[in-house]
């Protein structure tokens, strides 16, 4: 036997994330480049020095305080409120995922999605020894309802993955959609909807939040690594039904978030007003955006996230590249032949417009 | 079906965690009793500051300067030294156990402990759909060798969790121990000493980390919630080699560990001597009380680390509960009839003896 004794189906296999490269402009992974303000870090620096002074202690393994905050928070976004027994958080949407198929998945179950997709789907599946079913999306990235129906009255999936807005393309998915779904899959599996891009949906858009009275298989993911510019700290979260909540917590390993990082999400959303006024330059430079690309003559997906996929290239790794040489990086993601660029600063736009203009120019086109 | 569709087997099952009392004097999860100085928390708080002005980007992936910090900590405990790349990190020795298990075990394979031992250890083995064996040890809570070789030679597992000390003992285990295990685990498996409360060894009992060159299937973790006194932070890690190390990559959430975490760590890691230093301290008082409840009349395990395990009662909830009224909590865990006491401060201490003896003289002994 080979050493070391890794699982037959992990060999070979790289670690999922993207390059982590040193470059001025980085519109690759999504982040949200306004930098916490300096009321921010006061807040987080002394939220964290409190909670020093005890760190010897293990955290409130319930978190009890942060779910009050984060059940607030959400219910700005449904008018049927959200109670803190309905909230669950981890480390990252990424553990919220793995814990969601940890409960619900597992060996003789399957996990659902529609590809062109999240590309840590599947990992979560894989790790947790969950089979994999992969539907397709439209052309136009949406989703046919009846076919996806079908597929999940076929499959009898136990977990299914909706992000909305989907990641790579920005497409949200309309309600109805997410409750005809809901009672396909009724009480034999869950409905996940990914919004971790949600507050940076366009104005009629609604949340799934909205629907989670209307079905009790309903899990509605959040983070807070985009609209509260928090990536570093690693605090993604969930609404659901009070059973679902307790049934993760089967799963869950004791303590598993620190008391330094309930403390600092806790010092974040009391800072929920400023941080979601950036999110709302964002959402105007990116309608700007994807309107300056469509009148350069590129096909630009329909987005409510805080990036564009755009395309189609002949040979999009040399626009990767191309755009990278001039220092800006984006992502070589999605379907054959599209890009994705994550919406920054307006400087920062400004040289990703610049820069992709000398590519295409370059090429001759 | 039942709803929520939680799998079969974890049905019922109740969440892991000792009861979160708010109690006079805690010594019931063997935290460290001495929170971080002032100088530690300014430390701490500042760090955190300094990283929070970049929350909004993801953090680094391969916490490259912790990974350095922590090797250069490790080296302490061995001759021949720890590299980074010899060294791994988690969210708390729990996650670092369920990516081995990820990586290691799986259907199909099995992981073995010997009773009694860690009870979260069946735990990360359930969650990785891992088979459990479990051996047991002597009256004394040491190993047979020879019978856990034989084991070992039967069940070939591909994981073997041996705590050095063990939780909730205290029984250190000896290297030639440790070297005959891995031999007879070989290639098809890793075999892990939880040096969870390594720091806290009897001068003349060594650490595994020495026996690292000699057996490339060792993996020594760590954690920094007990000398470190971090046990609200959640840091874990282990020291193995690289192959190992890489190994693990292939199964970790890409950004497991915060920017936060990261900085708290490293703070926590310049002031190790400080921290040591209390350890030091822990030590004495731990030996002291193993005597103080020798002296009673009480059998008590030899213990390497900062709690003792002592006995036996015929009713040891009633000595349990006993000492709680008396504002005193320690765990009722253990085989039948012992109780475990973790080494608070002297004032601490002090406590649960007044208590104990009030509690023996009103049970009439």
């Amino acid at each position: 036997m080979d050493f070391p004794p890794l699982r037959e189906e992990l060999r070979g296999l790289q670690p999922y994330g993207a390059p982590q490269l040193d470059v001025p402009v980085q519109l690759n992974v999504n982040e949200n480049p306004y930098g916490p303000s300096p009321a921010v870090v006061a807040d987080i620096a002394t939220a964290v020095a409190e909670a020093a002074g005890v760190l010897n202690r293990y955290p409130d393994r319930e978190f009890t305080e942060l779910r009050s905050a984060l059940a607030a928070y959400l219910s700005r976004d449904t008018p049927h409120g959200i109670s803190p027994a309905q909230v669950w958080a981890a480390n990252g949407s990424n553990e919220v995922m793995l814990q969601l198929l940890q409960a619900f998945g597992g060996p003789g179950r399957c996990a659902l999605s529609f590809a062109p997709t999240y590309s840590m789907y599947p990992e979560y599946a894989r790790d947790t020894m969950t089979d994999w079913v992969q539907g397709r999306r439209e052309d136009d990235f949406s989703l046919d309802l009846d076919a996806a129906r079908a597929l999940v009255e076929e499959r009898r999936p136990s977990v299914v993955l909706l992000p909305s807005p989907n990641n790579p393309t920005g497409t949200a998915l309309p309600p109805e959609a997410v409750s005809a779904l809901c009672e396909a899959v009724g009480d034999e599996g869950v409905l996940v909807v990914d919004e971790a891009y949600g507050e940076f949906r366009r104005t009629g858009t609604p949340s799934a939040l909205e629907l989670l009275p209307q079905h009790r298989n309903l899990v509605v993911s959040r983070t807070m690594s985009k609209a509260f510019a928090l990536a570093g700290a690693r605090l993604g979260y969930l609404a659901a039904s009070p059973e679902i909540c307790d049934a993760i917590r089967v799963v869950r390993l004791p303590y598993h978030l620190s008391a330094v990082t309930q403390a600092v999400a806790l010092a974040a959303l009391r800072h929920a007003p400023e941080l979601l006024g950036r999110v709302d330059d964002l959402r105007a430079e990116r309608d700007a955006t994807v309107a300056w690309l469509r009148e350069r003559g590129h096909t630009v997906a329909d987005s409510d996230a805080n990036f564009a996929l755009f395309g189609t290239f002949p040979d999009r790794h040399a626009v990767w590249q191309g755009l990278l040489a001039r220092g800006v990086l984006i992502r070589e993601v999605g379907p054959e032949g599209w890009l994705r660029v994550s919406i920054g600063t307006a400087e920062e736009m400004t040289a990703f417009k610049q820069a992709l203009v000398e590519v295409m120019e370059e090429a001759g086109r």
